[in-house]
C-alpha cells in the first residue's frame, strides 16, 4: 500500500518563470524574495524577478543573507521581519538553500515562533499552517520545488535537520532550465548526483512502490545521459532541461517514498563539517553504502544496471557488482569520488557524526532495505575515510 | 512547457478501503454515498462502507440511482437532497458513473444550483467551490480517481459533456484492488481499455509532455501484460492490483495532458446511444483514428510498438503500422472490435453526433496531431460503421 500526495503546482520548461506574475495573482500584494548572498544578484534573476513581481503591484522585500548549508537563525531572523511588514506570500528563489529556508520562513512567520521549535531536534511542535511558499529553483538537484521538506542547521548544535510538514510544498513550482545555464561544473556535479541519490535511494527504500520506482528510474537515466553535457557546455538547454526534469522527478520520488541511510550520514557529516558540499557528501560515501548492504539490496540494483546503465547481465550478482563498478565510474567523471579525510574528518569523528546522524535521521535510515545501527554507519564512513 | 497539479492525496493498495474512516476524520460528521442501482448491493460493498462510516459517529445518507452514462437529473436530485440536509461530503463509491456524479453532486450542492449551469452545454458557470469528494473506484479505467474530470449527460439534448474544474479533484481517493475482483469480464475489458485509450490519446496529444509519456508507456505496459489475466480469473489480485494502477496512472495523464478526438468521438456516439459502453466504444473508432492521422502520428507510434509490445522495427512507417495491427489483434482478444451499425447507428446518423461531439469536445479534437474537423469524424466512424 502506498500512498501519493503532491499537492504543488509545478510549471515546468524553458521560459515559465514569465508565468510568476499571473501564477501569484490572487496571494497577496507584498513577498518576500529568500534567496542567497551572491549568484541570484551576479546573473541579474533577482532584479528581474523583483521588477517582474513590482511591474504588476506586488510589494517585494527581500532576505538575501541564506548561506549554503542554510541556518536557522537566519530563518528565525527572515520570518521576524516577514510578520512585522505583513509579508503575504514567500518565494525561495536560488538553489536548495534558499527554497529551503523560505519554506522555513514561511512556518516561522505564519506560527510566529522560533523556527526550531518546528524540528525534532527542537521543540517538536508541528506547524498546522504556513505561508505560501512559491519556489524558483536555479540549481537542478534537491527536488524541494516537489517535496514537503526543508533541511536547516542549527549553528550552536551543528544539527542538521530535515523536517516534512504538508503545510510547506510549495504552492507553485517555477523549473525554469533557462534559469539553470550559469551554474558552475561542480555545482552542476553535485546537485544533479543530490537528485540521483533521491532516486535510487526512494528506488531501494523499504517502501518502494511502482510510481516512485517508474520516476526514480527515469530520473537516473536522465542523469546519466546529460550530465556530461551540462558538465561541459553549462548553456546546453537539452541537457539542463533534462536534468531539471530529473531532479523534479527525483523531488517527487522523495515524496512518494523517500531517501535512506546515505542521506543521514550525509546530514551528519556536513552538519559536522559545512564545508562539504552536500552532493559531493552523497557520493562519497554512496558506494560504500551500496557494497555494505548489498545482499539485501542486490535484486533492486540489478534492476538498475539494466535500465539505468542499460546492461544486460543476467546473473543478479554480477549485475548488481556491475552498477557499483558503473555507479563508481560515472561519478569519476566529475571527480565526485573524493575522501572523507580530503575534508579533515578524523576517525575519532566518526562516532559522534553516526550519532547525530542516527538521532536526527533515524526516520530514513530505518527505511534501508538492511538493518542499520549508529555502528554500522561507522563502518560505512571509515570506507570512505 | 507543462502544468503538473494533482492536489489529490491518492492511497492506492489492497486493503486501502480500511483506511477510509481515519482519512475522513477532519471532513465532517454527515456525508452522503452516490453509487449505483446494483453492484455495490450485491457484493454487500455499500453496507460494508456505511457501516465503517457509521462506527465512527458519521451519519450516512446513500443515493443509488445513479445510471451508466449518468445524468444531470440525477445530479440535481442528489444535491437537493445534499443541500437540505446539511451533508459536508460527497463519497463516490463505484464505477466512473459513480465517481463521476459525485463530483457532480459536490458542485450542484456547494453552489445551490442546478448542475447543468456548470458545462459549456448549459450556463457555463464556472464554480468557486464544491463539497470535498471521496472517490473510492470499483472498476479500474476511468481514472476520475486522478483527475478534476466529470462526464455526465442531459437527457433531454442527448449531451454528453466533460467538465474539468479543479474543485473536484477528489479530496482522497482509495483505490483498492480486492474491491475490483467481481467486475464481470466485458467491464474489465471495457474499462481496462478506457483507461488504455487515456494513455494512448495523451501520448499522442500535441501538448505531451516526459511526464505524462512516462506514466502513459508504463500503464499501457501494465494493460497488455496484465488484462487477459484479469479476464481470465477475477480474482487474480496481482493482475487486478496492475490494471488498477494502470488506470490512476492514466487518469494522471488525463491531468497533465489530456485525451484527443477519440473520446470526443466516443462521447458523441454514447450520447447518441446510451447502450453503447464507453470503453468499447473508445475500441471501435481507436483504430480508425490511428489511421486517419497516421502521418502525423506515427513517430509516436513507433515509440509504443517498442515499450508496450516490445517489438524492435526500425523502419518507422513498419513500426507504426505494426502497432495498430497489436491493438486489433489485443482487442480482438476480448471480443473488442465491433461495427458501430451493431449497435444500431446508421450512416445518416454520423453527421449529427460529429456535431455533438465537436461541439461539446472541440477542446480535446483540437489537441488532436492532424487538424480534425466535423467531417473528418464522420469519415472516421464511417470506416467502424
Amino acid at each position: 500500500m502506498f500512498e501519493s500526495y503532491l499537492p504543488t503546482r509545478i510549471v515546468f520548461g524553458v521560459g515559465a518563470i514569465e508565468k510568476l506574475p499571473k501564477l501569484v495573482t490572487n496571494l497577496g500584494k507584498k513577498t518576500m524574495i529568500v534567496t542567497g548572498r551572491k549568484s541570484t544578484k551576479v546573473t541579474g534573476l533577482l532584479d528581474r524577478v523583483k521588477a517582474m513581481l513590482e511591474k504588476v503591484g506586488i510589494e517585494v522585500l527581500v532576505f538575501d543573507k541564506v548561506q549554503p548549508n542554510p541556518i536557522s537563525d537566519h530563518v528565525d531572523e527572515a520570518a521576524k521581519i516577514a510578520i512585522e511588514q505583513n509579508v503575504e506570500f514567500i518565494i525561495g528563489l536560488g538553489g536548495g538553500s534558499a527554497i529551503d529556508s523560505a519554506k522555513a520562513v514561511a512556518i516561522a512567520a505564519a506560527m510566529k515562533d522560533s523556527f526550531w521549535n518546528y524540528t525534532n531536534a527542537g521543540g517538536n511542535k508541528k506547524p498546522d499552517k504556513a505561508l505560501p511558499v512559491i519556489a524558483i529553483p536555479t540549481t537542478h538537484g534537491t527536488g524541494t520545488e516537489a517535496d514537503p521538506f526543508a533541511v536547516i542547521t542549527n549553528p550552536r548544535t551543528k544539527e542538521k535537520v530535515g523536517i516534512g510538514y504538508d503545510v510547506i510544498f510549495p504552492k507553485i513550482s517555477i523549473v525554469d532550465p533557462s534559469l539553470m545555464t550559469t551554474l558552475p561544473k561542480d555545482q552542476t556535479a553535485y546537485t544533479s548526483m543530490d537528485a540521483f541519490y533521491h532516486s535510487l535511494e526512494a528506488f531501494l527504500n523499504i517502501d518502494a512502490n511502482p510510481y516512485s520506482d517508474l520516476l526514480a528510474i527515469d530520473s537516473m537515466k536522465r542523469i546519466v545521459s546529460f550530465l556530461m553535457r551540462a558538465y561541459v557546455n553549462g548553456e546546453d538547454i537539452e541537457a539542463r532541461t533534462n536534468l531539471a526534469w530529473a531532479s523534479t522527478e527525483a523531488g517527487i520520488t522523495e515524496t512518494l517514498t523517500g531517501v535512506i541511510a546515505n542521506h543521514a550520514i550525509e546530514h551528519g557529516l556536513s552538519g559536522f563539517n559545512e564545508q562539504l558540499p552536500h552532493g559531493l557528501g552523497l557520493c562519497i560515501t554512496g558506494p560504500y553504502l551500496l557494497e555494505y548492504m548489498f545482499e539485501e539490496c542486490k535484486e533492486r540494483l540489478a534492476v538498475l544496471t539494466k535500465h539505468v546503465f542499460n546492461i544486460d547481465e543476467f546473473n543478479v550478482n554480477k549485475a548488481a557488482r556491475l552498477f557499483i563498478e558503473k555507479l563508481y565510474e560515472f561519478q569519476d567523471l566529475f571527480n565526485l569520488n573524493e575522501k572523507l579525510s580530503k575534508f579533515g574528518f578524523k576517525e575519532q569523528d566518526l562516532p559522534e557524526i553516526a550519532k547525530v546522524a542516527y538521532r536526527i535521521m533515524k526516520g530514513v535510515v530505518v527505511k534501508s532495505p538492511k538493518k542499520l545501527e549508529e555502528k554500522d554507519l561507522v563502518e560505512i564512513m571509515k570506507k570512505a575515510l
